[in-house]
């Protein structure tokens, strides 16, 4: 609860933009997850890097937290009041503010979605790939590391932020990066903001590495005998030095999913959807290459999507994926699970998920992006039996040890939040304390985002 | 000068493997280039990442600052006890430790030097493409953030390093990073110590990303009218999505001075030597449009180098160019600059460097790797002329200011050392006071390589 001076002071500074209207904090409460707790004091909606400085000042004088808010669609709780405070949402920071189509880069605003600045950019012959699914905020996504379908050939958002204008807590200002493709002049702070989920500081600008539209794109999906088969062909594509710009893997239960809600006749086993990037006369032989590969490994009715359209409704299908889950099993909610293992590890990685899951009773179809190690289990439990959510939650945190035992991380993609906290010592040992020694050095009042990532903060 | 029981107790740590043997210091003293500052007090040869931390602890104890050493072939005096202490030469953690192809993943110690990890990976298939053209130890390669000829194609050190151990200055051993190609798991330690030149913490171990030997490789060397030609041919390239692995721009001078050196009989025209990587059918396509480009933009006799013997005998010359340069200056020192600036900047910035070379009266011929706006010019000073000297630091000093106002960094890939501190506040601002904060932090005695990277960091 805020108290009158800080009300007041907060009213000035955004005057409409700021509201502390039931529906505007209940709206900034929610999660698409089952990860949730807290509710924030009081929602801004600022337009510029100034008023984000004026507020982290006036945050530092009242010694009330601030939490960014992109689009809303994290899976740990990285943009929940969890301590209260105040919500800051970035939707009215969502503007292109510069394509340099020479330099491949872009300069934009952090509430910008990654969907509406492809479609700022569709007649430049470039784009920006990054894709976790959800049409996330870029700020959003820089703050949480993200990555998605694209990333075994594109990177992750470490790879395609070339630099950042960030608020510290104190309410300074600085700039990270510059305009040329690398730099060794001192430590990469842009590195060190990306994934750093708001408890460093707010981004209020970013300067994002843009790529060229592929000449030709090719896209194939296929079905294998087994789950083993589909990854050990995901694991010589890559061996092979083959770069496919997807390469995703979805479990039968997922195909199924997708069917019923995407309206597809995928056959029901367990299939890789890949698609490769390039110019006509590479992309032939990249063809050649995977079908004879998938081909060794079993597949069967492999199917080329030559059109546009038949590659869109695939790709459509695929994001739509976690939706057609849930709605395979009306009322369930979703513990959705994120681990990364070392490719040599991912047959193991997935057939022991696999089995533990089947073993639990509750349906948790896998699908992931498997040319990176990564894949998701969508846990589905029913809010009303505390069992199945303690069933899942255990299954969940012994597919982030196996991930561990197997060299692997916790999280690929989803970040830490407050969903993983109690994981982070896990796998980073003392690393952690080093993490949580740079966080009280830049926030020593522990007002970004608190409760998240660095240890001491609190599991709700 | 170390005290007597500092001395006693080191000489207890490492016995034989500590020296404060004059030859042994004066070698420790030197530099490849003209920056030059300090000796250390001693020097110790660790073979375990304990035996490392043990020696943090001595340091902390006793005050003395510790220096990383690797192949000591850093351009801006990282590797100089600017401030006496204990030299760390890793000579002796030169091994490798794991390789796992499957995961293509090497483990190595920082002493390793890339032409000896390159060599143990012949058989694998496997290769490290970065290639800063010195044989460095890759724990040097990884402090300055270095890359080189490939980097436009496979990336720097911040793009293959895939994890760390390092002491920090308390003695801690920390291990930063996974066996997965992709984390969100909490702040990215492997970024902030990669580029940190030994400020933060000693790297006792890595873990690399290597990548598959090409199937196939094609290099060529075209002659330009003009050096503005030869770069517009480049930002062509790039911009029309064709990906060399190497892409270099050498000026008529440059060229002069490789005829001379390695025996070759390049036309004297500004020139771009290009590589690319990839299969057969791919690559056909690659020249193709790489012989059509540079044709539009007058190349003549442009050459491919069918043979492996040619080529390695081009890019041989082409590593041997900082030597030809001297060596086409008898007795002469270099002052060897380092700008990256954006592509489209790139033109501009090469012109008017050489414009400003040109009127100074100082040889200095430029090259670089142009496919990442990164450039050099070799200012050829008589060190016994001190106004030749003045002038050379007065052109670098030119060259920065030029590569900041057009939107690049004061250094592509030598990093800061002692060499470019004056330049990082122009360059980050505020941000370098971050850096400092960071520095105090994990290092509150300041002695992780004092006098380096960071404000407050006297210049010698």
């Amino acid at each position: 609860m805020l108290n009158v001076p800080a009300l007041t002071e907060l009213r000035a500074l955004f005057g409409d933009r700021m509201s502390v209207a039931g529906t505007v904090l209940a709206e900034h409460s929610q999660s698409e997850s089952l990860v949730t707790a807290g509710t924030p004091d009081a929602v801004v909606f600022p337009r510029t890097t100034d008023e984000v400085a004026a507020l982290a000042a006036w945050s530092t004088h009242h010694l009330v937290p601030l939490i960014g808010w992109g689009a809303g669609t994290s899976l740990e709780g990285h943009a929940l009041a969890v301590a209260g405070g105040v919500t800051v949402d970035f939707r009215e920071m969502a503007a292109v503010l510069e394509v340099r189509p020479e330099d491949r880069l872009v300069r934009v605003q952090p509430g910008l979605t990654r969907e509406a600045l492809n479609h700022e950019l569709r007649t430049t012959g470039l784009m920006f790939p990054v894709d976790p699914g959800a049409n996330a905020s870029i700020g959003g996504m820089a703050a949480t590391r993200a990555s998605g379908t694209t990333a075994v050939r594109y990177g992750t958002m470490r790879d395609n932020v070339r630099g950042l204008t960030v608020v510290l807590a104190d309410g300074r200002v600085i700039h990270t990066g510059t305009g040329a493709p690398k730099s060794s002049a001192g430590y990469d702070l842009t590195a060190l903001f990306v994934g750093s989920e708001g408890t460093l500081g707010l981004i209020t600008e970013l300067t994002l590495k843009l790529h060229g539209q592929p000449e030709a794109v090719m896209t194939a999906v296929a079905a294998f005998p087994s789950v083993g088969k589909a990854v050990d062909c995901v694991i010589a594509t890559m061996q092979m030095g083959l770069s496919p710009a997807r390469i995703e893997f979805l479990d039968t239960d997922t195909v199924a999913a997708c069917n019923a809600f995407s309206n597809l006749t995928l056959p029901l086993a367990p299939q890789l959807l890949v698609e490769f990037h390039g110019h006509p006369e590479g992309l032939a032989e990249d063809v050649r290459r995977f079908r004879e590969l998938s081909g060794e490994f079993g597949a069967e009715g492999l199917q080329w999507a030559e059109q546009q359209e038949d590659r869109t409704r695939l790709w459509a299908a695929r994001h739509a994926a976690y939706r057609a889950i849930l709605a395979s099993r009306p009322d369930a909610k979703a513990v959705v699970t994120d681990v990364c293992v070392p490719i040599s590890a991912l047959a193991q990685a997935v057939e022991e998920t696999r089995a533990d899951i089947a073993a639990s009773g509750i349906p948790g179809p896998i699908l992931g992006h498997v040319g990176d190690g990564n894949f998701h289990a969508i846990l589905m439990v029913d809010p009303a039996h505390p069992d199945e959510v303690a069933t899942a939650k255990a299954l969940a945190a012994r597919m982030a040890e196996r991930s561990l035992r197997l060299g692997g991380t916790i999280t690929g993609e989803h970040g830490v939040g407050f969903g993983k906290l109690g994981l982070m010592a896990d796998e980073h040992d003392e690393a952690w304390q080093v993490m949580g020694t740079l966080k009280r050095t830049l926030d020593p009042l522990n007002l970004m985002n608190p409760g998240k990532l660095v240890p001491g903060a609190a599991q709700p």
